[in-house]
């Protein structure tokens, strides 16, 4: 069952609507001996925090996070961590509206008639506040990485906004920091800072695409056939809102390559194999391969626009609808340390699965066995 | 935890290895009174079935299904059903080779690294031949669905091969049986076919997507937040041996989209809310619309190519590789009823989980509750 | 993977330790159009609060609960449920001596032995007062089964403290609510206040057999072969805290009895079959009959007593303990509330899972199936 | 979910009825490298095999299992493993009339009330048989067991017999498989198989206590607080047909005792920490002490019985039963292999689990941490 719960054996349980008291994350797994203060995961959650320049919605959250269980004098226990996120600005006065009305590409409509119940102030449970609680649990599998695989690096970009892709031969890791859009090709970032600015002007948004990797992850990690790497990650990455596709490595542009283009290719290193290419996103068969992760995938436009559009009533009756507030006019920029939250979150996953399926024992190559 | 299971309700665990005795889906939360028969099955077995042209392996298996338990004088009987599919055309003298040396794309090296053993035999585990498994336990979900939801229409094909997308223009669902591709573009279907001879000849093999949709599928199923009908979509489509990604809707295109292009505009129709497009693909909020689902797959081109290719060994020595054997130039076209199968089994899946947690009960749109 | 989560779709989490800022639980898959007050849960934690009497711990705790999220305008919307309750009255100075001293009977030593780390304020995560988050959870599942199964009645009374048993011939349910004990024997209860306070001034404690019925559960509920409702029932108990033994029906006594004696005849009443006895406890093969469900645990005696005791250090040195601070000397009472809620977490969850698998259709005996 | 499945890493889902064509398990998360031979499971599955002396049921059937996959060359591979038992003595005749009849004790008419369908060919699903199966999984943990944890021995016996309970001071575990009953105390042994047969001469049946033992399991197994150790190993004996109660350790005696009476103390020996009693039965908090794992189950007494016993009909209608056919006297005899099989299971299960967990680390007394 995994309904408001991801993961295997660190488990991520989020709670919590947009417009309640709070919101928060149970994970259940973390291995003990893993320092967790609030301050080191603040860290993270300040990253996706709302109000921080003109590009992200103007609601204005400390989200602050409270630990309030499984960690004593500074260091996790074994037991489950509990971290809660209070709601503090949630002017839902400017939701009055959509109570009666559902928005187009919101889950209101299907929310009511699936439950027949709505928590109309906002998305509820369907906003991307929940996205918080993520990020937070996302810093406890980060601290829990570092401890059990120290080097490891998970980094999260956006490539792609609306039909604008980043050049990949100005690549710089450097540059992520440096713009408000996570973008690693500076001369793209202007040019989007531009066109963003003409359609939050213009009431209007746009999608993206997010790429997050990691590097210095094991080879072994992943469990076939149901629970591999690449399926996990599709199924956390496609679980955040507005998302509508997943790529690992080449992605959809696999379908258009040869065998013979497609084929990594191997050798031997000073440390083990190495590979020539890495068409397949560091994952064989499900399993890591050793090689960076390559993950992808597109968010779609933010649904909460200016422009009048035609709806229903929950009467069933047409209606026009113009969704004011406070949103984001490219929800993708948000979705960067999300995604790279839930990356954290797998690979933890599988390294512990992992050490529980098989001891974290290696088959060796060219040595004996590790 | 799902190592080899899938879904919460439904649950199929495949076992089996490609060169083993038999292999097989254990098939557990059937409904009781579904009738199931081994003719019935094989239908659909018979359309991923090796051989039956030349543009799939040459291996020529029966794949006859036996039922083992769980159907009572043909109907289900609510207790697990194991499917079992004999391996009767081993021939695995053809794979002597690569019990030292790693096929690079396939997940020998990965499955070696993880467990310190491999049945070297062809995949083992990570052989294609696990899907017919999924066809199988797909059956009688097509069979458990046709039941509860009479009228749901699960269809797959093929929409592109290699870099050659169909003109949806010439979308026709009649084709998609008249051709070796599943291909609903009689004129690409030709095209293909051409194609795939030259690639086939000069021992190279090449990649596709495939869209599966579903309609008639009634809005309210879908749980979220982690088990949203899409984030279980991709989940299922990607755990499909070598699918590099997953699209809902629009995929990975809504990102190049506006918020003013993407939203689905609703309006009342004589039986509840209609929409003017499907950018979504019939998902909001990870619940379902009732509008036709619409999920896709890129499948990267097989691996096992008669081009030489670098690669190592066991003992760590550098080595080259021609895959030989009987193999598919275009994996892709086997995957189309596999990538049914999981359609099927996820809607019906998620059909029980929402009787369970909501009783199937739903919010009404212009008139009472239901 | 149930680590701190029970229920297969009425899922229940519950965190916290008894010396940390708060504990709670996170209530996953309530249906939506329950009511949910905090009042009407405090109701049933206050019926576990210690402090009450002199027979329970004289720590004082208000074990007020909040309500997080999941509830909208006094009605659950089917999305997660946290509740929490802060801790209040810690006193953590008088745990200073077990910091390093294992008592013997608590979990001390082995927490220590897997974490190598432990929260030695009291009984951190293995104390007793995990079990308000689940008495708060299962005043959920009450609400949500007076709503689903309306007339069902789950109670709970001690039937043996000490060696000393009530006399069943003068069982009556009234009394239960009119003694400290929850006993439904007044007799009973008179002797064992005079028992328990002796127990109480000599510094030792004492076990007990709790008894939990549920009358009202339709026939069909459970979920063969290793989901049955006995052994649901018996995962349930045996995680309560110093339980020792669980019974379904006759229980242990059931090896004593002949097959003739055993057997509950079966006869045609007029709304159905009926029992002419229940040796059963209202199950067979894992699927309730529709009689009532009977179920009995034993919990043992406190281990945090005042009689010196032999145990050991962390630094591996003999050593000598007496566990002073405020305890039950009879810690089964508080297990009343406990057992009780767990058999509705129990029964909800099995009510919901019969209606995912069957739609909660029934095979009828004597007329057209229901 | 676990309804088919019981075990959180080790994962042994069973399937199969009484009188189809075969039964079985799949296992799932095996560790790679054990040794797994048809031979060595049919070990164990000969001592639960039926027809071997007068006391159990004179079906006879050889019990012979077969290994479809998860195996190579011996070895286990990391993959599911499934393994097959064809039935072959199914002489459905037998069971005519309880084709409309259901029979007192059975689960014929809780599996007909829940599921409208039921294969009345005997016990189908609910029939004793399906335990075969998880003898044959057990065997696969035993062996997993040996190679991880070399040493550990899991013993079952038989404590009692009806009203007829052994007498402690006769332990003696060489008498175990000296008698058809798993006795551990020669005499008793001798006063049952008097008793025994008088009772299957009358044509009637009996309970019996059946006590489950493991030594060398080490400190610190047990996932708290849903997946402690004993709630776990309850859960699995109660799965177990015919059960009725579950005792760890003291079990229901516990309630008995006091506090002082009940406190195992600790000493510090040459190795570690030693209990100067075992009352906990190995286990304190859920986690396990390192002591002797002791469990105990009582198995109500056979259902079938030659006894006439009243009933009612399908069609409503009241009637009355002899329950003929070839049934064991004493069903519990043949519970004991089935409780050893569950035994290794769950502790293979928890092992696999901690490394996961806590990557099997200890926190050290008296000396550096392992």
């Amino acid at each position: 069952m995994s309904l408001n719960t991801f993961g295997h054996l660190f488990r991520v349980t989020t709670w919590g609507e947009s417009h309640g008291p709070a919101l928060g994350a149970t994970v259940d797994g973390c291995p003990p001996g893993v320092p967790v203060t609030q301050e080191a995961l603040q860290v993270w959650l300040d990253r996706r925090k709302p109000g921080q320049n003109k590009y992200t919605t103007q609601r204005r959250e400390p989200d602050a996070v409270e630990i309030l269980s499984g960690v004593f004098e500074g260091v996790s226990t074994g037991t489950p961590i509990q971290l809660m996120i209070r709601n503090t600005d949630q002017r839902s006065k400017d939701y009055g509206e959509i109570a009666e009305k559902f928005r187009p590409g919101h889950a209101d409509i299907t929310y009511w008639q699936k439950y027949g119940i709505r928590d109309y102030r906002g998305g509820g449970r369907s906003s991307a506040r929940e996205t918080a609680a993520r990020v937070a649990a996302g810093g406890i599998a980060r601290a829990a990485l570092e401890k059990l695989v120290p080097g490891i690096a998970i980094t999260g970009c956006m490539v792609q906004m609306g039909p604008k892709a980043i050049d990949r031969a100005r690549f710089d890791a450097d540059q992520i920091a440096q713009n408000p859009f996570w973008c690693p090709d500076a001369q793209a970032a202007g040019d989007w800072a531009e066109y963003l600015d003409g359609l939050r002007k213009s009431g209007d948004s746009v999608g993206a695409v997010i790429e997050v990797t990691a590097r210095g992850v094991p080879a072994g990690l992943g469990a076939p056939i149901y629970g591999k790497l690449d399926t996990d990650l599709a199924a956390a990455m496609m679980s955040i809102n507005a998302v509508k596709g997943v790529e690992i490595g080449e992605g959809m542009a696999a379908a258009a390559l040869t065998g013979a283009e497609n084929a990594d290719e191997i050798s031997m290193g000073p440390d083990g194999p190495v590979y020539g290419s890495n068409h397949a996103g560091g994952i064989l068969g499900g399993i890591s391969t050793g090689q960076e992760l390559v993950v992808r995938f597109a968010v779609k436009p933010t649904s909460s626009i200016l422009t009048t559009r035609r709806t229903v009533t929950k009467s069933g009756t047409d209606a026009e609808i113009v969704t004011k507030g406070r949103h984001d006019p490219c929800v993708g920029i948000r979705a960067v340390p999300v995604g790279e939250a839930m990356m954290a979150c797998v690979i933890l996953d599988h390294l512990l699965l992992d050490r529980g399926q098989t001891g974290g024992a290696r088959g060796a190559i060219g040595g004996p066995a590790r």
